[in-house]
């Protein structure tokens, strides 16, 4: 198996916590070496997440594995020098620090292009580097607050909610490699880098689907609406001999599949739920209708026979439940690496290897000696 | 300002409704010629999607922005032709169809890649093309019931709960951009293409954060804890004069200013609430102390207040609310197409241009007889 796309890349990672570390493990995952540069002392934040194995944040293994690690106290002119250095030989820079950080180092794009016109210079901030906004400091659930996200998440009714996992964070990360990718793209045509600048705040009003077209053009006003969905009935949890069921027929062929699976094909002939119109403006009633038949069997048989006659539907699992699933396995969605597990890699390409065990993450500075020979300034 | 790093590539896109769509949306974004095949007769599903603007779906024109379409008929020989050409000739195909769509039409990866060996194939299904799922269909929300995700989203106590946006759908189509993005910058090494194959299950696995990381390496069970935040206190919704208020302060530094800005300088030495280990334990009695102070001031003082001292917070707000926002439209977060307003690109990269008005979204076949001459297949 050759080595990943990007095996002749070097990217500086300034990064830290969830958003920036996220975007540049796949950058390792995809062949890059990836240099976490972090403050000498604590380093990274999430070194003291929980949960740990053996002493070790399994939370900060999971988002830099593969990385080499080596800390630095910006504050000493040797250090800055040495940065420099790294940089100027580096393809690409990743940072999401406090707002001004690296410009009061002398580090910003402008400096840096000089030295480095080649460079790809990515950093993600709250609300990006321009707009009103842009010196405010921000955490996923800021700008879930900010953007409405929380008053259209859970049921019909509760108080504003956080997503239960940081949406926001991964999002960002995920534009931020979208644009390094892009930009190293175009310097095989160009030679030249660019800057890129991820606001969290942007990535939370891209992903609003719904909620923010109808608001931008007059829709109803979004509200939350638990399990449902707008455009298609039934989708929802359902109650059967033992536990919940979520059940999708979005349309009239799957919501005739259905009813025949659940041995009463005549409810598709109804009036009240013939069309997808039908059965949205009687959504309450369906869902009654279909418990008094789901409540005879157990989730496991009627997912059974569901998935039979095509009918997407699944067993509201736990996280500790799913992970046992076969499928998780196969697709070699739980890796390995220095003795904690963790989430594998989805993004799958036929010509890159997916192997059970990854390299681990870096203990602080384990690396720096061996950078700091590398990268010394030339006299 | 240049063409977009993506403007020598052409895209045929396969896909319909939101993963493959937003995927294609963004290789559009970035200069790429997408053509979008669709069933002639309905067309993409979302073209029906509430809600309409003039009779057009302000769902299907904010993923199919800037994109071609030409309507085929896949069981016509004639059309068929037509497509193999289109793909001889093209950089990428995209598809999200049901499995074995395109094996039966004699379009699958191997058939393609001994006609186009510079071919990149991606694919985003339910479970992706391997394991004992690969041929189940699923939306989002299966995905979400399966994984444990809704069991660790909403309130304390709260039914399992859907996330209030289509996420597993966007991180697809985000993973499958990651991919293609990266096959593209091998192929200027290689010279060949690759195929790429996303599960949407393995793409919601890859987000669970704290809650997989807990159950993977013996941490606590994880359950939904509303808007806390397991390794951070405080980190919730707090009550004021008038409205909710988000205030996160993640160590003891924030948590000082913090006491300062509420008046309470002293709180922060008290013993309950000296480091963050003691705030997590004595969560509740922080969040009552709190608010006892917060009711004092209405949500916008105290947010002002909170800014100037770099303690992170925001107000709850609306979707409705968050649009008129000076910071949405100073980063072009709301583009216009086609007289349909829709959520920009947050992608930002110098060498890009972002306007404020983008090419609209196709009618159905609005391209087809340019496409049908350009592609006619060689005698």
């Amino acid at each position: 198996m050759p080595e990943g796309p990007f095996s002749d890349i070097t990217v500086i990672d300034l990064t830290h916590v969830l958003s920036g570390p996220y975007c540049t493990m796949y950058l390792a995952e995809l062949g890059a070496r990836v240099i976490k540069v972090e403050h000498a002392g604590h380093g990274d934040d999430t070194r003291s997440f929980p949960p740990f194995v053996d002493g070790s944040s399994a939370y900060f293994a999971t988002v830099n594995r593969g990385k080499e690690s080596i800390a630095l106290e910006f504050d000493k002119s040797e250090d800055r020098e040495l940065l420099l250095e790294m940089i100027r030989r580096a393809d690409v820079v990743v940072e999401n620090l406090r707002y001004a950080t690296l410009e009061h180092l002398g580090l910003d794009y402008d400096d840096l292009r000089r030295i480095n016109p080649r460079l790809i210079y990515a950093a993600i901030s709250g609300f990006g580097q321009t707009g009103p906004l842009h010196e405010r400091s921000a955490y996923d659930p800021i700008l879930q607050a900010m953007s409405g996200m929380m008053t259209i998440n859970g049921q019909p009714g509760s108080p504003p909610t956080k997503v239960g996992t940081s949406m926001v964070d991964y999002f960002s990360g995920m534009f931020c490699l979208a644009g390094i990718e892009a930009a190293l793209y175009n310097r095989t045509k160009t030679g030249t880098g660019a800057k890129i600048d991820i606001g969290m705040f942007d990535a939370q009003m891209a992903v609003l689907e719904t909620a923010l077209m109808n608001v931008l053009n007059g829709g109803p006003a979004p509200r939350a609406i638990g399990n449902r969905h707008p455009a298609a009935s039934p989708c929802d949890t359902f109650s059967t001999a033992d536990r919940a069921l979520f059940v999708i027929a979005a349309n009239d062929d799957t919501f005739k599949r259905l009813c025949i699976a659940m041995g009463d094909p005549a409810m598709a002939e109804e009036p009240g739920f013939r069309t997808g119109a039908d059965r949205r403006a009687n959504d309450a009633a369906l869902k009654e209708r279909m418990e008094r038949i789901l409540r005879g069997r157990s989730a496991a048989q009627w997912e059974s026979l569901f998935a039979q006659a095509g009918v997407p539907c699944a067993i509201v699992a736990t996280v500790a439940e799913a992970i046992e699933l076969p499928q998780v396995l196969d697709r070699n969605m739980i890796v390995t690496a220095g003795g904690i597990r963790m989430a594998g890699n989805p993004i799958k390409i036929s010509s890159l290897a997916d192997p059970p065990t990854r390299k681990p993450a870096p203990a602080l500075d384990a690396d720096g000696a061996r950078i700091r020979a590398e990268f010394a300034p030339r006299k």
